[in-house]
């Protein structure tokens, strides 16, 4: 589409821009028109990164919500059961094809989802991942605190909104053990799964580099790796606002419900814990260059 | 391939090229041949730009057809139906895997088409894309108009040749309702899909950014999980010419066809509007810095 | 790992630097030692680029035959063919599932080899897209010729060391017509397949814009498209090297095996056509601005 | 999330800066605090490194043995063994779709994993791929050393918690060849299979361009497109701590077990053999300008 000429101040230009060198740096910063006071700016900024927050956690659940509804209604196959040799595989039930198709839908909806809103809300969507920035230092508290309503109203909204709008059963969107799975385990797995999504958004979307502008595909691929790990085995969820909006729409909460809290929060601190070690550390010098074009080469 | 060394006005340099300083202006804008009167030049670049429109959305359309029809004559299973428990599925018909294959087929097909033509005519193949972009002001509404006849006649088009060079029924390629999802269910569900297609094209086509160069690989990754979602309960239109075409090619349009009008366009109109409500506040001061590499740091 | 310091002749930084400023051009061409003669110089160069399109022809070829043979051995269903209502499915055969692993096989395999070696050799692989390159001016004549028996020779040893090295038919590998595919269409499907692939190459590739360091993905994908559209209807060749490997190793050729010559060259026609059509009227101007970031409004 | 402002040391920020032009080269290189000792400032920076090879190692292989364990135990189909027409199918065992589970495992876990870590450890996660990084000249012989053991400590760790924190059976992670398949063809399959996986580290990892910042994007795709060709027939090491882990974990090694190590080597070596040969002939040479952007054109 053609180029829209945007005054300096409405197009963001001056956020990214990359001032190489700066011979006449009177002229690269404009006289603005008044500010509004920093609280009331604050508070603004405050409002609407909330609101890209609401808009991107809908879209993310409701596309996951109505993929998954879709894939275990109408499932092509159960799983046969009859291969491990040792009685490990559970006759029937939830097929791989299955899991691929429900691993799709959340992780590829939210990597066009954080990538649509990322610049609005910063694109967390995740009470799990709003605490691992606030760890991390990369969050102040006071936006994960607004943000967390925000997330966990969203997810309800797009849940209640995806049983009215669809034929089928919103209880089978709720996160549940298979057989075979302890709750302990289930605690664990919901960790391990967390810490690799929340560890993918601090090193690429929270440490700058080279790759930030695509962080949002590594975060929705994460996603969907840990799907594709977990969907079976405790649902996937990696995600209090996931699970607690289809419980709430369904009117059906798992009596282990707590560990799609606990679960993913502890991951969040697991990897705000690396993350911190790594930095302290200064991991730039253990390994340096290592996104460097050749361009580097030839600079002055 | 080796590169060619082409002149300046002829390969684009000029439009792409980030001027940083200018200490020597007069040099970068060499004289130019007489050039021909704006009104003959902007019919011309109008019309290359149609010409775009036409070859992309004939792409598009031809691809994801073929795929979707022989996804549906090839299906290797029907959805067992037997798995929610509650009546909610319906036994045999459309399995998530056809649907996974469909997807892929509407989703990939645009991203690549999108990749290949959108600096030729934009890459918008699509009505009520087109209309989201004029509402966002991002799209003249003259160009908007010359696009609208050009997208339906390629959709008309690739419809016509997918029947005459393939075998099967080209009626299996309307978008239809499930059973069970009713008109004003699929009305809703085209307006979400759709919105979620136009945003993304808004925020990284639309919105300058790092990310715009690769804007389609956003958008065809938005339009495979709108697809995920919707093929099975409305077929995943959010596009009046994908519609369109094979109604038309078929001689047979389903009594609801409006709704595959209706539905996108309310997209539209809700994507452009929120876009709008972010542009107002300055979305660009409430998460600075987002897509900042390194190197901003640096620079002075 | 960790950065080499390489001298500058060797890394191919002066390649791609991109001078923004040139205050001191004697400083960026540093006296180098006395270069072999220019005959000799084009001959290295050529059976360097040469030895890339054979590497990359066969791995690309290798690993697609590998997964192709894998996908129609290990095929997990038959198609249904009872879907459509019509009788236009086929009974049995090839189910879509089938048709998505071979085009996963043989278009993310492209991906990555032309990922690999597209800095060695331009990594075209497949003598329809020489053929288009060159009627676009974008490949001397002269390379295109060497390519072409390179590219036969790379195919031919791999589908050789395929049937060596796996168990398997690698007559099952040969691309033939479904039931229901006349052989005009054949010409016509593999002519449109092909068309896309080539456009792209021209577009992503030979266009030099910021999109053409990642032009391998955008190629792979439109393989992908292209295959998940004709596999089950041609076998998806859009490469006379594709087809001729197999049918040589096997010792058996179709009747209509001169199809996936003359498919792919007339896709490779089409293309270069409307590349020049484009190029002639200027499409830059079309469409200004269409992947610049917002660096560029800064500038100066 | 908000832009930290940290101090140039600790943010990488030195490192990837591109100086395009140095006209106060004092401003550049701020005075630093005074550096502990070579020799300790070594060990830290080996020790940092390796705590990234383990921890992605372990991410890695954790998301994909959990991804293949439910893969296996959940399958939805088995290989119908009746397609070939020759007897080269096997009657029922892992089907196509199985594999492209599985291959979606590894590939999208390695993508995901090296994305995060590779600035801190370069990203290995593999001995074979050491090896190769080693035999380029890329990786210090010292760091490589230090990396064996951590990459086969993590992948036993992995190992060992998926058979404790998932119901299954962990033997159905060991690498087994497919009926048909002889030792010594399993030898050369997983060596063709590493050689590409190890040419695409050093092209786009190693080798320093425009494409360096996504190289695990290539990377993560090399592996899936060797996996789609390698699972059914030799399981898809490609890696020996892939195989060791495993075998470990369930106390069961098959007798074939060296071919995991040998395979993988091989591979590597040549790999950086042709890595030798086509830098020893300067193919930058070969195909000049192959990843330049439009922007190059325009400089001075």
């Amino acid at each position: 589409m053609p180029k829209q000429t945007l005054p300096l101040h409405a197009n963001g230009a001056h956020r990214n821009s990359t001032h190489y060198h700066h011979h006449h740096p009177n002229t690269r910063n404009p006289p603005r028109s008044p500010a509004p006071s920093p609280a009331r700016r604050a508070l603004k900024n405050h409002l609407v990164a909330a609101s890209g927050e609401f808009v991107g956690t809908f879209l993310f659940l409701f596309f996951g919500f109505a993929t998954h509804l879709m894939a275990v209604a109408q499932a092509g196959e159960v799983a046969l059961g009859t291969t491990t040799g040792d009685g490990g595989g559970t006759a029937g039930g939830k097929s791989a094809q299955t899991v691929v198709v429900v691993a799709l839908g959340y992780g590829m909806s939210l990597l066009v989802a954080v990538w649509a809103l990322y610049r609005i809300s910063g694109g967390l969507f995740n009470p799990a991942v709003t605490l691992g920035l606030c760890l991390a230092g990369q969050l102040p508290w006071a936006r994960g605190l607004i943000f967390l309503p925000t997330q966990l109203l969203a997810g309800m909204v797009a849940a209640a909104l995806v049983q009215c709008m669809f034929p089928g059963d919103i209880r089978t969107l709720n996160t549940t053990l298979s057989p075979g799975t302890t709750v302990a385990q289930g605690v664990f797995i919901e960790m391990f799964l967390t810490a690799e999504l929340v560890f993918a958004v601090l090193m690429l979307a929270a440490e700058k580099s080279k790759d930030t502008f695509i962080a949002p595909v590594g975060i929705g691929l994460a996603l969907f790796v840990a799907e594709l790990a977990g969907v079976y085995y405790t649902g996937g969820s990696l995600n209090p606002t996931r699970s607690f909006g289809p419980a709430v729409a369904g009117t059906w909460f798992p009596g282990y419900h707590w560990i799609y809290w606990v679960g993913p929060f502890l991951g969040a601190i697991v990897s705000a814990g690396y993350y911190h070690f790594v930095k302290y550390f200064n991991y730039e010098e253990a390994n340096p260059g290592q996104d460097a074009s050749n361009e580097d080469f030839v600079a002055d």
